[in-house]
């Protein structure tokens, strides 16, 4: 193909190369509330460019979470960029306001931007843009990148690389994952990445906190006969467990895998409002729901934060995916 | 290597081809109580046989379990080796016992049997014997043998074999994967295996009444000081659940990712004695707790069925593994 992506690679435009290559100074900014593809894209890139003598900082708004908070180097991160870089790299994000308080357009919008991403919904606003949908994790395209220009990939770099690309893939359980996902984690193991460490710290490590929450939030299950299972997770029990972080630790979709339903739900008391954290198996569509409620997703993986007392959302979400199980 | 085993493949005695090209009729038998990895290698050796030309038929004394029971053939299983069979193949199975009433010495012992397995503790029992403790699943070992007799590996045994090895592993999450297991599961791919499809019906699905027992369960939560989780199942929490199948769905292993704890351990009533199942975070071992117990089991994976009441066994249990502790 003209662009040498083959079923087995994905190859940046060679606009990047010319731009790191003329760099010297380099922020690599990831997105608010960073997942682990956010974090090890981030750092993934940050040490590709250090290994090339570059001088690289990573940037985020918010800190690292939890699950991926023992990789080596999350101290370097930045909140902010800097305003004496000569180039900006922004990864795994859609548009300029995902990088929050870490870029300032006003004074950052005159540094050059490379824009590497794989949301479909990229809006294309860097100075370079490789967006790729395809990639089933910004930090494969960071392994496509350094194979592409033939940039050294160190034991260190392989680590973030297959971190991130293994918790956006659910440690390879999505649906997109194929022949080359496979290979790509394999040439990472094969190149350094310590793959049972990997997932034994991201994966089979908790905070006590989330096996509390779970043991309360689960007392209040649900399950409505049309085939939606549902749960809350109340100020309160978020204080009896002790669990501070915004997020259910898999909850949702832990009770999503009940063979006899289509969607489940997770309702979070979150600072007055209500978060709405959805999921659908295969078939079925949670994104159209919470596009309706202002908020945004995947098919499979969707929500909202919304406005209301904890019974009005209930009992508004519950409707609106009723009436959309009987038209699907 | 003389015996042709390189880091990137094992391989087989020649006296399996042999044995294997003189056979007509051939049982493949796997354990009691069986495990993905047990139907995946029973019904893909049979199916590898079936695609040679040969008679084979699956054999396992106890039901599919519901995490593989979507697999096509399953109905194909009989529970008891039949007489006119010209050859055995145990698979999974470190002795002959594990058979349970599916095979008959004294019927059976006549005929040649060829033992395939990865467990380090195999007797040896076979006409032929091909223990490889360095496969992490019988899976694998299926794969390379075909491999190594240039079998042709059809799709559907593809299917079945990677579907063993990705529950032996816990989709690729265990402590034993590295690049030649990932290379057997990308050539897997390869050949036709559905790993989206697999992951889909194996891990993320699972019967509503898991979910009803985790809730239930989790009520019951126990830390003890000393790093030890626990938990409870009872008779009444498994009728109020409706969970009929004699497992947890993975809540001892869920309740022991909580990263303060070292041990974790569900008590579950079982027939009017209580099942002991425990596990530990790499580098504690429950396995001697499991032996002193009367059971068995790996150092991170064990368990042991003792007569007694559910608090009696408790105690015994907790003070147990608190001394183990202490020696840790």
């Amino acid at each position: 193909m003209s662009d040498k992506t083959s079923e087995f690679s994905l190859h940046p435009p060679e606009a990047i190369a010319q731009a790191l290559n003329q760099a010297h100074r380099i922020a690599v900014v990831t997105h608010v509330a960073p997942d682990g593809d956010a974090i090890g894209s981030c750092l993934g890139m940050v040490h590709l460019l250090r290994d090339m003598g570059k001088d690289a900082v990573p940037v985020c708004q918010d800190p690292v979470p939890y699950a991926v908070n023992w990789l080596p180097g999350i101290e370097d991160f930045r909140t902010r960029v800097p305003d004496d870089v000569d180039l900006v790299i922004s990864i795994d994000l859609s548009s300029p306001d995902r990088m929050g308080t870490a870029y300032d357009p006003g004074t950052h919008s005159s540094i050059p931007l490379i824009n590497i991403d794989h949301h479909v919904t990229n809006t294309g606003f860097g100075t370079v843009n490789w967006v790729e949908p395809r990639a089933v994790a910004a930090c494969e395209m960071v392994y496509h990148l350094a194979q592409a220009f033939s940039y050294p990939i160190s034991p260190q770099v392989a680590t973030y690389v297959l971190t991130g690309l293994l918790t956006d893939t659910r440690g390879l359980r999505t649906s997109n994952v194929n022949v080359r996902v496979l290979r790509v984690a394999t040439h990472l193991v094969e190149l350094g990445a310590p793959i049972g460490k990997i997932t034994e710290l991201t994966f089979n490590r908790k905070p006590l906190s989330v096996i509390k929450l779970w043991a309360l939030a689960l007392q209040n299950l649900h399950v409505e006969p049309e085939g939606i299972i549902w749960t809350t997770i109340t100020d309160e029990i978020r204080r009896a467990a002790g669990h501070e972080e915004k997020n259910d630790g898999g909850l949702v979709s832990f009770i999503t895998s009940a063979d006899t339903v289509y969607i489940g739900v997770v309702f979070t008391e979150e600072d007055g409002r209500v978060n709405v954290s959805m999921r659908s198996r295969p078939g079925y569509d949670v994104a159209q729901v919470a596009f309706a409620l202002g908020g945004g997703g995947h098919p499979q993986a969707a929500g909202a934060t919304i406005e209301g007392s904890l019974e009005d959302v209930q009992r508004r979400v519950i409707t609106l995916l009723k009436d959309s199980l009987k038209q699907a």
